[in-house]
Parts: C-alpha cells; sequence; structure tokens
C-alpha cells in the first residue's frame, strides 16, 4: 500500500509555481553545509524507503506490462521504467555524489575597482526555479532534484504517466527528508500530474526561469514551440565518426562499433561514418562485417557501394545523410580528405558529437578546432557525451544551443549570476562631466 | 559626394548571412593578435576617414532636421544621429580599447582527466554569426563589430534608416580596412538595409546564431516574437532605489537625483524611490524639492502624499508601479522596513538594476543578497548599470533574461565554448561493463 501522499492536492499550478518561487528565495540564501546535508538526508530516506519506491515501481510495471502485451508501450521504454533494490541504491550513491562537488553558487567570478570606492563584483547564484518535463525514466527525479538542490533552486517536475506511482512516492520521499531540514523549504520541489499541468507551467514566465525537456525530438520541440520560458534541451543529435587515412584501423573499428550499438536511441549515438577513401578499401570490408554481426543496417553513398560490391549495401539517398536513426541503422560516405569530411558535417551535422578516428596528431588538432559542435572527440566514441561521463555529477540535459550552457550540461546550467556594486554615494553624472574617471583595475 | 559601396549589392539576406557563416569559420581560427592587429587597422581608417564619415552623417541630419520640423522625429533622437570630429575620434579610441582587452577565445575553462589516456577540455570559443539590429545613433557599429571581431564572430548589422548614409560609410570603411589584412574576412561585416531584410533574417536559424536588438522595448518585443533565433536584450528596466532608515540623505539625495535625472530615457533610470518611513519625513521635502528644481513630476503612495500636503503631490496609481516612465516622472512610496522594500521590488521590478542607500553594512549586504537582479548597488546610482562603466570595454546589449548573460553584456555574450575529447581508441562499452572506471581528475 502507499501511503498518503504528502504534497499539496489541490494547488493549481500556478500556485505550485508561486511557492516554488518563494522557496527558492530561502534556498539561495542557504549555506553550502546545508544544502549539502539535506542532499545526504534525502539519500539516507531513499534508502530507508526503498521497499515503498519498489512496490510503486511494481505498479507502474504491472500496468505498462499489459500496455507491452497490448503493443501501445515498446520493451525499450518498459526496461527503463523497471527500478531494482540496485536501482535505488544507486539512486542514493549518485545524490551523495552530487553533494561531494564543489558549491557553484556563491563564487566570485571578477572582482573590480571601477574608481577608488566603486568596486564591482560579479558572482554566480541560481537561476531560482527550473521546470523538468521528461519521459518514463523514474530515475531521473534524484538526478535532477539533486543538481536542483545543489545549486539553491526549486524544481517543479513532470513525468511520464506510465512512471506516475514510482514518480509520486519519489516526490513523497524527498519532501518528507526535507521536512526533517527546517531551514530548506519543502516547497522547494513540487510534481506536476497532466499534460494540462505541463502547457501551464510553459506560460508561468515571472515564477519559472528555465525549462528542461527531457525526451523524443518532438517532444522537445512541442516543449520549445509552446514555451514563454526559456528551454535547454537538445534537437537532432546527428553525430559523425570521421576515420581519418592516418587511423589505427582497429581504434576506428572499435569505435564505430561502440558509437553505434552501445545504446543506439541515445542522442549521443553516430549516424554517419566519414571514410577517407585511402584506407576505404581496406577499412570497410571490415567494418561492415562487424556492423551487421551486431544487428546493424547499413546504408552507403555510390563509392562505398561500389567498394563493397559482394555485400549488398543498400544505397543512402541524401535524406540519409540528415537523419538521426536512433536505431541500429547507419550512413557511410567515402570523403576525399578532411577537408570534405568538415564540410559535410558542417552541413549536416547538428552540432552535438563528432569524432575523428587518426594517428596524426596535427590532423586531429585540425578537426578538434575547425569542427563547430558543442563536443569534438579525438580517438574515442562518441557515446562518451555525457553529464556524468564528462563529471559532471549528474546530467540536468544536453544542450545542441550554443546559448547559456553547451553540450552535457550539469550545476552550471543552473546557475546565473548577478553583478553587486558597492559605492559611497557614487553618481553618474560625475564621470559624464569629466569630472570623476574610471580606472578600472582588476582587484 | 559618397564613394559606391564596396559592399555586394545584389546579395540576399540568405546570401549575406551564408557569407558570414563561412567568414566566421576563418575568424574562429585567427591568432589573438591577427585579430587586434585588424582592430588597430580599423581605428586609424576611421580617424584617416572622418571626413568622409561626418560628410554622410550630414546628409543624413539634413534630411532628419526636416523630419524633427515636421514633428516627424524627436529632437533627443537629432541628437544621437549628429557626430562630430570628436565623435569619430571617440569610435577610433573604443575601437583601440576593446583591442587592449584580454582574449576572450580559445580560454580552457576546465580540463579533466576522465580516465587514463582520457582527456576532456572546456574552451571558450566564439558564437559564429551576430545579427545586431538597433535604431538610430551609428555610433552602435564600431561599439559592437568591434567586440565581434574581438571576439571571433561575424555580425550583420541593421542601423535606423534615418541614418542610413552614415552607417554605409562606416560598413564601407570597415570593409575597405579589412581588406588590408588578407586573413580577416572581408564578409566577417555586412550591412542590412531595409526592415524586410531584418524579417529574412530571424528566420536564418541555421546561419544566424545570436540577435540583439538594441532600442525600445516595443522594438525588443517585436523582434524576440518574430525571431527563430536567440534573442539577447532586455524588456523592461523597472529600476528601485530603496532609502534604508539608515541612510546617509545627502547621498541618498544625490543618488535619487542621478539614477532619475541624468539620463531618464535610459533602462538602467530609477522609476520609484522606495522610502523607509522613519526617514520619510526628513528625507522627502528635500527630495521632492530638488526633483521638482530638476523639472520631474513626482507621484506618491498615500503616505507620501500625506506628508508632503503642502506640496500637493499626485497620487500614485497601481499602475505606476509597473510603469516604466522612461521620462523626468518619478514614484514614491513609503515602506515599514526593509522586508517590505524587497517584497515590493520583487513584485514589480524587473530584475534589471536595484539600489540600497544605507549606512547599515548588514542591511546592504541583506539587500545585495536577497533582492534577485542583474545589478544589485550599495549607495550608487542606477545609472551605473553600463558595459563600459563597468569595464567591459564596450556593450553589446543589456540583458534582463537570467539565461547566457545577464545585466550589461560585452565581450563574454559573445563566445560560447566547445569540449575537446583526447583518447586513444576508448569506448563506452567498457565502462558500462564495469571493466574500466572513470576516475575523473581535475588537471
Amino acid at each position: 500500500m502507499i501511503a498518503a501522499s504528502n504534497q499539496p492536492m489541490q494547488s493549481s499550478v500556478a500556485e505550485l509555481a508561486a511557492r516554488a518561487r518563494r522557496a527558492s528565495r530561502q534556498l539561495a540564501k542557504l549555506s553550502e553545509s546545508a544544502r549539502n546535508q539535506a542532499l545526504l538526508g534525502i539519500a539516507e530516506e531513499i534508502e530507508r524507503q526503498a521497499a515503498r519506491i519498489i512496490q510503486a515501481n511494481e505498479l507502474d510495471c504491472a500496468a505498462a506490462e499489459t500496455a507491452v502485451k497490448s503493443g501501445a508501450m515498446s520493451a525499450s521504454l518498459f526496461a527503463r521504467l523497471r527500478l531494482s533494490d540496485r536501482s535505488t541504491g544507486e539512486m542514493a550513491s549518485r545524490i551523495r555524489d552530487v553533494a561531494k562537488l564543489p558549491d557553484p553558487v556563491g563564487r566570485r567570478l571578477s572582482a573590480t575597482e571601477l574608481d577608488s570606492g566603486l568596486v564591482l563584483y560579479k558572482e554566480s547564484c541560481p537561476l531560482g526555479v527550473v521546470g523538468i518535463v521528461f519521459e518514463s525514466r523514474p530515475d531521473v527525479i534524484p538526478q535532477v532534484a539533486s543538481l536542483a538542490l545543489k545549486s539553491g533552486n526549486s524544481v517543479l517536475l513532470k513525468g511520464g504517466a506510465e512512471a506516475a506511482h514510482t514518480n509520486e512516492v519519489l516526490v513523497d520521499i524527498w519532501r518528507e527528508a526535507l521536512d526533517r531540514f527546517p531551514s530548506v523549504p519543502t516547497d522547494s520541489i513540487g510534481l506536476l500530474r497532466s499534460r494540462t499541468d505541463v502547457m501551464e507551467l510553459l506560460t508561468l514566465d515571472r515564477d519559472v526561469d528555465l525549462i528542461v525537456p527531457r525526451g523524443s525530438q518532438a517532444f522537445v520541440r512541442l516543449i520549445a514551440q509552446k514555451s514563454r520560458i526559456p528551454v535547454l534541451g537538445h534537437g537532432e543529435g546527428i553525430c559523425h565518426v570521421y576515420i581519418d587515412r592516418a587511423a589505427d584501423l582497429q581504434k576506428a573499428l572499435r569505435i564505430v562499433i561502440d558509437s553505434k550499438t552501445q545504446y543506439p536511441a541515445a542522442c549521443n549515438a553516430v549516424e554517419t561514418v566519414l571514410v577517407h577513401r585511402d584506407v576505404a578499401q581496406h577499412f570497410l570490408p571490415p567494418m561492415i562485417e562487424k556492423l551487421r554481426e551486431a544487428g546493424v543496417e547499413v546504408r552507403g553513398c555510390p563509392a562505398t557501394v561500389a567498394l563493397l560490391e559482394n555485400w549488398e549495401v543498400a544505397s543512402a539517398s541524401d535524406k540519409d545523410w540528415e537523419t538521426e536513426y536512433s536505431d541500429l541503422i547507419v550512413s557511410i560516405k567515402v570523403v576525399n580528405n578532411l577537408a570534405e569530411a568538415i564540410e559535410h558535417i558542417e552541413r549536416f551535422g547538428s552540432r552535438h558529437t563528432e569524432s575523428i578516428v587518426t594517428e596524426d596528431r596535427d590532423t586531429a588538432q585540425k578537426f578538434m578546432d575547425d569542427v563547430d559542435a558543442a563536443s569534438v572527440y579525438h580517438n574515442a566514441s562518441t557515446r562518451f557525451a555525457d553529464g556524468f561521463r564528462y563529471g559532471l555529477g549528474a546530467e540536468l540535459g544536453i544542450s545542441t544551443s550554443k546559448l547559456h550552457a553547451r553540450g552535457p550540461v550539469g550545476l552550471d546550467g543552473l546557475t546565473t549570476y548577478k553583478y553587486k556594486l558597492y559605492g559611497d554615494g557614487h553618481i553618474v553624472a560625475e564621470y559624464s562631466s569629466g569630472a570623476r574617471k574610471f580606472h578600472h583595475c582588476s582587484i
């Protein structure tokens, strides 16, 4: 049996957001240790109430099983929904990892004496209230809520309907844990329950500072279209691996297979492999063998099709270069040189993650410098583009925008800064008239 | 006579943007000294061709004079249009100041060894192509174009029609100067000529990375509504000065007068003065005397009106608290304490610039920490909120958004970052399976 929820039941989304805003003002004043202690308390509470979480998750899974049987839910979605005892332990340990990260707020980013007695500081501070809308995966809640609390932000969450029981219990437990820390407002976390709620949330630009949609491309696009609030998310993930003429072909094989098959639905999976013509003849046959072994469908440019005559490779159409398959499909293109590879990436890439495989450091450096993408790699799988792998502790999301935060986003994406100016009756008129002059001295 | 323009005449806006994109790729590879030398060359060229600039400006002014006479143009707009010999000298000297700033690109923001042989760097880099749409003031061109070149960005400009000749010549001279630096692409600067051009520009999200509108609130809002590209700008500037019970009333007077009258049309001018009730009786009479001397219309809350019985102060309506007058009008409210002042600012402020006048350091610190605004001041005029005064060299614009860049924005707003990961055949599967572990070590 699930205990009655401790969350306000009748509040409208606007009221929830207003409470979250008030809570965020309290959060912004908390010391680092108060925020960290609350995180550790939450981790403990999650471990203590693991059985309750699993119980709620079983309810969700039972309903989902019917949906899987009727074909209304995919098996992969179902897999991401199910939690185990290990999952709750991992949740707690991830929260503890976040508590250990350096404090992202109150950092002095610059200090300038503008004139004698007039000193300007630039300091990092929380954004305020962040709304996170995600599909399925209930483990998103502890991940993003811990990042929010660590950085002094309130968070409003809306998860997939298929995980409703699990999400409800996770937020309940979070609030129960916060109840034991009187300085940390319980309303710093809130749960939305319907799609209508989400649509209302997107209009509350006075009380909500950022919306983070996590889910399919179509979902992110919908949220971005409807939101009056700035949205952090990624559109497409069309990533490339370029196999240079000076590539170590063993490394190239490992990297292509990992980039494509380790988790093909991820946005950082490779969609197109670009192969230098000088190594195409040697490289393409073993690559296609490995890819087919892994169940990957291959589509090739005319040169690829010709070189792989005996393999009956399907022809890639122009459409393929601009498609995020999110599946076990890959397109292959033979290029004449590095410049052509970069040109292809510039034209078709989504500026997400791009990798070069080469033993030539100069060529690698040229690729790393010239390719315009959030992440550029030398001799590594595109699948590394992830907040946890980057050491950010957890991931708020991945951004393909160049503004505010780019690539895998952790705590940095949840902070802004403010300028604090200390004077002693200073006025601008004296500077305009020339009576006083700025000296702008870094201190 | 104006020399024939050296700018491509028949290019469509899409073509202009595509050229700017290509130019931005070259710019991104330039060394710091190549960018700085080009800036110094441009400053020299502006001085050398000062007469040509003034001549073009006289043409614009002649047309504008007719518009002023017929009432189609305001005198203040006209004043901002006119350039003098001193103006061109100032343009050149501001460009030289920008050249002297530290290089904003290629900075290593972090370096992490994820595992042995797998190293991640986060490095600042240019945004790419920035579109700047501004009203009147031709001196915006050298200001923003120098920031763009310094940070390795291409820039597309559209100024007010009333400054068409001046803008054309300024961009011509800029391009002529760049012609002498073969490594710096001439197409890194481009001029748009019509409102239709601007509307087309706002749709080119593949080739343009950021739009900066500079002008009236209505103008900024229109651009933001129509743009498919992220917009950096400020909505309203509803700024407050709070006179605390522990204020030095002489400082308070100076600061209120400067904040209101030094340039009332600016977004950082004060709109509402909040006065602690304990000092209201002493402070309000001299303040209103000074304000009226300066031609400022005063509107007061009931307590203000009652205290200033003999001054026949007009009553402020609720509407006043949420109005940006942009004019010689100010509203005054008596508050019971600091909390009430902060509450008023939270409710009605636009999170732009807020100032407290007090001799009590604790009260000041509380205000500085608690008020959520881009700039918070102690004993200083709100008019200091400006990129040049902050020592940013020049100002791209002022942002009231919390994302990407906040407050007066200089070079920082024109950069993003990219992650560079160097591996040696590293794949994610080995970490998923537990065969390898990340150690995430800052280096």
